[in-house]
């Protein structure tokens, strides 16, 4: 068989000869209104175009001495600007370096000079971070701005690129290159850089394309709600370029009013993002069919929801209130990130009860892709559904070392083969669907036992009287621990008794948490998930009510 | 990223876990008729039991003494065995090397010598050839029946694999290695082989079960009427594999009848075959449906048809008269085979007139495939969609050389990179859209200028009193060559003259053949094709009823 690499290159024809007229629509930021908040306006490409201005990027790069191997970063949300960079750099055998806008600027300066790399492309709302960037990141030497005016000494990018021919003489790359480099959001220590290479984000792109994975092809737009600066956009944006779906993004604007509106004006048929953009997408739907002007967004036929455990109340209010169907997918930064789904086995209906319990875990594995558990003691789990352990991953796609830092202890070998050990503590039943129960360290241990934080809140976000929850581990003299529950309330506030009534029917009762609390808000991280380690550390002191369990 | 191989090895989990219940259906020759014809009973397995057995034959065949490398011929019809033989041989590191049927012994001898195939699994119904391949292949060890009676000297397959257990370990591979080996039915010369690898068969299934492509998932059930033994079933069966489908096999029961009920019967949801099968299922719906008792065939949304173009007569028939979509793909044993598919680009509805005539060319590439065009003179070819070139194609699922001879004739070099030429005179449309025109030897040069038998035999089959057509070159005084038709009538043969008339308005009026001769049968060659070279032979003398055009 002939020796063709699999690489980002691959996509550039297909953009410029197959699909070139595939829409790609940007909201991007056009000034401010009156109450200061950014005011919309809306970009359209095409997949042609922006592939032929990625070989004018690539061009540019070229002049300013991006070489191949070399580091190039982005500080910018979803849009045509950051697509044409993702095209553009791996294909001329550079590494694009996604910087995490959510971070403060100490971890991205860290970040930057552990990437070392020489040229950032940003969003001119990130201008304010330079001087920061200019004292304390001696490599970077050029600043390119995704805008028209740009400050003295720095690029404007389409000022750059305007003079470069429309085609770029793309130079041979071995797929084992390194074409993307992403850092985790790391709550602890340093962040962990994740080198992606040509051959994982191609095989990632193909797999994921399939209707059993996130179902991506030519007749589909697509609106990666999650952000291309982490994790890829759960390799969408790859996905998309490579069977020719169109592509939509929110740029800034992922409030539920902005979703739902690009949704339906852009048609997209495909949608991702973490929970909570869920929550506000539904309760924005909710809205407006309560107020007899309901969103039209019939011609989405699939939602691709992660990033922490879906709750089975939102699948099933997303299809008994609006039609739609999502699938709950699991990943992390070091799987690229798509690693299980949880498309429902053949047999049985999706809408039914079964079904639902079936999206209601993170699902089978994608091809290619390998689970394992592990126990305390680094002995294999059964796979009964049951008995939980350390969720173990390997595959084509799956990081076996960190940037810089090698192999780490986040690596293991499990007969005789090398496995990243995710921090998810899961079960997986005999037909293998995982469950993911908790992060390792968000588990409650209570009296030598494990409650999953995860399933106490799936059940507890089941009560019509709760809009969000959190359960955290809260020390204990007898127990150790004993679990917290904090929720917003959707209405009025269900009362403590009450919830704990309710819950009886559904999880185990020395799984019920101690107190539940009424909050306004509750913090959320950088990617989107609600910060246990702060509101653990917050309620620390907590003193249950009646002293908790007895 | 981890250096995880891609091998048929990640088969076998998904069959044994993830989806073990997935029906394998196989019609088996039970006895035979009082008219001598062979009777079918049903074998009914699953993907689970599929994958333990594949296991028991690794076992068995170890025990042989088949080592890595080693080439296990199969000589057999459609069946769980041979997909057994699929799933075990080369996991274990051995090359299955499936030989056509249809080939005459003499071929069959050569190319099991040419492969040095030590161990031969094959059909009861083949065991005449036997004496045969004893005399002339001296590196044939052993002989494997897949049958419960076998005679002396060979083995039983049931009785050899029972004593095995169902668990095998499964050596490391690289995913270069040769897992399947395949030779062209080559018209002259002798037949080449083409080794697929673990990746290239594997690249092939991850792209190949996309809907742009044919479509295959865990709610799919496939009827691959595709012979295993060429080209791997287009490669359905592995696609099958890994995604979970269904699979129901026919057989040596390849006729209309045979394969409408067994649509109906096992709700088959995709099928795939050459153009001669197509039409022979075509003409039982129409009789069926005719008689007042139609077959059920409502699960099935997609056929597959390739090997010979596809007569667009064909694809509107079976969606005007049965509701059943048909999608051309295009491809050849060195190209695994999938290359380009008809898919309808989006935004044009498949089924209106534009629809219909992108469905009638081969289409374009699926993902990682690239086409060119090459005129006479080594030169590239304009993709104009007008400009006819020879058929240039790489990836890496293609061929870059044939089994022990190398790097032949067939190979090219264009822009500094290894081409496959594939003997194909095709246009390319400036969106990719490939035309194949004909194959290069079966083109008409008339006049200097080339005619495309193909389109003229397209356009006759549009008559409704054609049933098939095939044109082919008949020397000719002044022009060269002219092209003259041959068909099989639909009902009362229409006169040449009705014929010329009606090809007016389709053809160039110096396309139309010069003669049109109704027969009765055409002949058809070891891969389901029409065999032009033959039909060429003996009209070589053909005398033009009025001398042919002037």
């Amino acid at each position: 068989m002939m020796d063709v690499q699999l690489t980002t290159q691959a996509l550039l024809p297909r953009c410029l000869t197959l699909f070139p007229e595939r829409p790609v629509t940007s909201l991007m930021v056009a000034g401010k209104n009156e109450a200061g908040q950014p005011t919309a306006s809306r970009h359209r490409t095409t997949l042609g175009q922006v592939a032929r201005r990625s070989a004018q990027l690539a061009g540019a790069l070229q002049q300013l001495g991006v070489q191949p191997g070399d580091r190039v970063a982005t500080l910018a949300v979803n849009s045509f600007y950051h697509l044409e960079a993702y095209l553009g750099i791996p294909s001329m055998g550079a590494v694009i370096h996604t910087l995490n806008i959510r971070l403060p600027i100490e971890q991205l300066v860290w970040i930057l000079n552990d990437s070392g790399a020489k040229v950032l492309l940003l969003d001119s709302m990130f201008l304010p971070l330079l001087p920061a960037f200019r004292a304390q990141c001696p490599e970077l030497k050029e600043v390119i701005v995704f805008s028209a005016q740009v400050p003295e000494g720095t690029h404007g990018y389409d000022d750059l690129i305007s003079s470069q021919p429309e085609t770029y003489a793309w130079p041979e790359l071995d797929e084992k290159s390194g074409a993307m480099l992403c850092y985790t959001s790391g709550t602890t220590g340093n962040p962990k850089g994740v080198l992606y290479t040509h051959r994982s984000l191609m095989l990632h792109a193909l797999a994921s394309g399939h209707p059993d994975a996130f179902g991506i092809g030519q007749y589909d737009v697509v609106l990666p709600i999650v952000p291309m600066f982490h994790a890829n956009a759960w390799g969408t944006v790859h996905t998309a370029l490579l069977y020719g779906a169109g592509l939509a993004f929110t740029g800034v604007f992922n409030d539920g009013p902005s979703v739902a509106r690009t949704l339906q004006d852009e048609k997209a048929t495909m949608c991702a993002g973490v929970v909570t953009v869920m929550l506000a997408l539904l309760e924005e739907l909710d809205r407006a069919a309560a107020a007899g002007q309901p969103y039209d967004v019939s011609a989405l036929n699939k939602i691709g929801c992660g990033g922490t455990a879906v709750p089975e109340v939102l699948i099933r209010a997303l299809y008994e209130r609006h039609g739609l169907q999502m699938m709950q997918a699991w990943g992390m930064t070091e799987t690229s990130p798509l690693a299980t789904c949880s498309n429902v086995p053949a047999g049985i209906d999706p809408v039914s009860d079964e079904g639902f319990a079936h999206r209601s875990k993170q699902g089978r594995v994608v091809p290619f892709i390998e689970v394992a558990l592990l126990d305390d003691h680094g002995q294999p789990v059964t796979h009964d559904g049951a008995t939980m352990g350390r969720l173990l991953v390997r595959g084509p796609w799956i990081a076996g070392e960190y940037y810089k830092r090698g192999v780490t202890s986040d690596f293991v070998e499990l007969d005789g083969k090398k496995w990243l050990d995710t921090g998810d503590i899961a079960t997986i039943s005999a037909s293998g669907e995982v469950w993911v129960q908790d992060r390792a360290k968000d588990l409650v241990k209570s009296g030598g036992e494990w409650i999953s934080s995860a399933e106490v809140e799936n059940a507890l976000m089941a009560h019509p009287g709760v809009s969000a929850a959190v359960v955290v581990a809260v020390p204990h003299p007898k127990w150790t621990e004993r679990p917290l529950a904090l929720f917003i309330p959707h209405g009025d506030a269900p009362s403590p008794a009450e919830l704990r009534e309710y819950l009886k029917g559904h999880i185990a009762k020395w799984w019920i948490p101690d107190d539940f609390l009424a909050v306004s808000e509750l913090p959320i991280g950088a990617t989107g998930k609600f910060l246990k380690r702060e509101i653990r550390e917050q309620y620390k002191n907590h003193v249950w009510t009646d002293g908790g369990m007895k």
